[in-house]
């Protein structure tokens, strides 16, 4: 059994010599036992070992447990941090179940414990009965390859160094090693759904079906581990070749690249961009079906609204992932001099003429040279065809190939102001580029000043990316 | 219905225009459910279809069933191929389970349907309620990802394009379009442990856990195909960069570069290989563990056997996967010339002199340069740091080496004769190759002949590789 543990911390790296961990120690028989066996290995293994236990004053016992906690931790001359909670006063106070705030209390202590001892990891007694337990919960209730992963040995912080030892063999070690706990009154702490798993679907299993399904099962939650984190490494290629760009609001990705990917790497991808502008929680395969489907549908009009206010949208040769999907309104303002330009984004032009005695080129303002351009001008969103000339590039670019090569997302190309002629000679982006039939050069006399000031609340900042 | 069918025989590309498939048809719910959509499908979408319907002869309605399923095609105008198998005497016979033979003779009637018509597919009616059967009994059983794909949408020249509806939608769809069938009789067909999954366990968890649990495991299985079809194609891959040699006894792989890889590669090349040498059906995980706690292990003595006879070693820096392992014995014997060797693997060596008009280079005979070589020569297996100077190598080169260049398999290379001096000098590997100090030249007078014949039925021919 130690030998089992050991061999198991050492295979996922659970532990390494020198690392200080916490035992997460209810007092119940699993913990007992993890507290014992990861005692007798931290001498063995060169580790240090404290205990830690949260009274949720739940229920009439959990001062003696406390008590028989602190009791055996000191007679194994092991530290042990105990923390009282009003559960029940917290889940008042925070209107959520028993459980959650029984949950958030406990992950709390223990980050709190994790700073406060400069500690490696937090151990709990998770074991294969509960394993199997959670690949079922996770099938019953609907999963992908994510959900039959089970219980990790590792999530961050947290390892579960018996995950791969039954309850069986546990209750076993504590009867022979005459080590005592308390009662198992771990079930109340439990969902209503995981219990019947555990007292009722998983003792039919094991009658009616296979003896043996606990441990297949927790066999195969190690499987699918290893091949999700083999994908999941194989995918994060794919991701740095496909997203072409990212931001808080949204990513975008190429469309054909993405498109000539195996089905499973297509499905893997979408779930990493959902997550990536929604949050990891709550993608489900049908949210990313209907982003596959999406994409083999000639035109570009339609915008897929999923959950958590996430958009998607095929444009030309991108997938654009967005959480603030704002079609830009279209816009051609004409400009007077001295004036301002406000633009429907609430971003503001101001117009002034100067000399070149006050050109400061460290503000970010645009200069232009005021003999060279052909007015009235306009400050107008893109055309379609809009070719520019770039001051430092050499000749004539499309607007949109220039969009491309300075990664400016799909979705904020129509916000781009174009300062132009009325003949559609392009003289600035203000805040991107001035363009070189109106660049301020050793002959220009008088110079156009445009002042940009985006709106706080509105605005989208071109300069903040 | 129809639609969804379609559009999954398209995403699945299991019939293209102008294929011929043909139906399987019992005559029950399901299967005419199947005959009819792809009668409608097969005018819409341009294929052609046919029905096979097999009498087992194990029930009495089998006749009327028969008589059914051909009036019913008469009917609908396609034609319909029967055949009556006495199963319960193939059983007999054979003697294995009426549902092995069953199995056995349908898959013959439908393989000689496919010649003789020049078929592209047989049609199955397995459904979604089919395949959350099948992905439960895996799990049941004991599975990793293969299991856990269920039944595949395409196996082969079988497809299963029913397979993501559900059997209430057929029976509804039966109803709607007045189509008659047989009383299902199906279940008779079933193993007893899918008879109660089917009737105990899904019942169960549909009203007590999950009313959804059906179409869940189907999804799982659709996105696991997909996942392990990827995985697959990235294995392939893996395989080709790390097989260094591979024949029909055995494979050998590189293992460095098997032990860099991530876990879920390194179980899937066991896998694969284990597949390769002793054929794919009954690897189990556990096996997969077994070759993988092999490889940290120093030294290189142990050799693993598996069931069907496969055997795993670790030698110098490959791993050996054979079904033929046979230590070789070392041998080492005084060569009489004119006279013949025959080596512990029953190969033989018949030395004689000749003159350089009888050289045939054709035949794979060896000829040396008898004045160049130190007598009594012996024929032996090789020894530790044996080098040779194969003709057209500049210089010395460790045997090893060579062996490693030539990719001769390590469990043949005990086996390699070596014809060398008393003194350690290294003549020939008669076979393989001629060394520099006794090769015939311009010079040479009197030749050395070395003719080999490997027995048959022990022999490794090196030449046949």
């Amino acid at each position: 059994m130690i030998d089992a543990v050991k061999a198991y911390i050492a295979a996922q790296r659970l532990i390494e010599p020198g690392d200080k961990v916490i035992a997460a120690v209810s007092g119940g028989p699993d913990s007992m036992a993890l507290l014992h066996i990861l005692r007798d290995l931290s001498q063995e293994s060169g580790f240090n070992i404290v205990a830690a236990h949260i009274n949720h004053k739940l229920r009439p016992q959990a001062e003696q447990e406390q008590q028989f906690v602190e009791e055996s931790c000191r007679y194994l001359q092991i530290a042990c941090y105990s923390k009282t909670i009003d559960v029940r006063e917290l889940a008042r106070q925070n209107k959520t179940s028993l459980e959650d705030a029984g949950r958030q209390a406990r992950y709390a202590f223990f980050n709190e414990l994790l700073q406060q001892l400069q500690a490696d990891a937090i151990a709990t007694a998770h074991h294969q009965d509960d394993q199997a337990e959670t690949v079922l919960l996770h099938l019953l209730r609907g999963t992908g390859i994510q959900g039959l992963r089970g219980i990790m040995p590792r999530n961050r912080d947290l390892i579960r160094p018996l995950l791969q030892q039954s309850k069986q063999n546990l209750l076993a070690y504590l009867q022979e090693n005459q080590i005592s706990f308390c009662l198992d009154q771990s079930n109340q702490d439990q969902t209503f759904l995981r219990n019947r798993i555990r007292h009722q679907l998983i003792p039919l299993l094991q009658n009616d079906y296979n003896p043996q399904i606990t441990e297949n099962l927790s066999r195969l939650a190690e499987i699918v581990r290893a091949e999700n984190e083999f994908l999941q490494q194989i995918m994060l290629n794919y991701w740095t070749q496909l997203v072409c760009s990212q931001d808080e609001q949204g990513l975008e990705m190429d469309l054909e690249g993405f498109k000539a990917l195996p089905l499973a790497a297509r499905r893997r991808l979408t779930i990493m961009a959902l997550s990536a502008v929604g949050g990891p929680a709550g993608w489900e395969a049908r949210d990313v079906e209907k982003v596959l489907d999406l994409l083999p549908k000639p035109g570009s009009a339609k915008i897929l609204q999923l959950k958590k206010g996430i958009m998607i949208n095929k444009s030309y040769d991108r997938i654009i992932f967005t959480s603030n999907w704002q079609k830009a309104d279209v816009f051609n303002i004409e400009v007077t001099i001295p004036g301002e330009v406000v633009l429907p984004d609430g971003s503001r032009y101001r117009f002034m003429l100067t000399d070149c005695n006050h050109i400061n080129t460290d503000a970010g303002d645009v200069y232009l040279d005021y003999d060279k351009l052909s007015l009235p001008l306009v400050l107008r969103s893109r055309h379609q065809g809009d070719v520019i000339q770039p001051v430092g590039f050499a000749g004539h670019k499309k607007l949109k190939k220039y969009f491309n090569e300075q990664r400016i997302p799909f979705r904020e190309r129509d916000r781009v102001a174009v300062l132009a002629s009325q003949s559609g000679e392009i003289y600035a982006l203000p805040g991107l580029c001035v363009c070189s039939p109106a660049a301020v050069d050793q002959q220009s006399q008088h110079i156009l000043l445009i002042k940009r000031a985006a709106d706080e609340n509105n605005g989208y900042n071109l300069k903040s990316r």
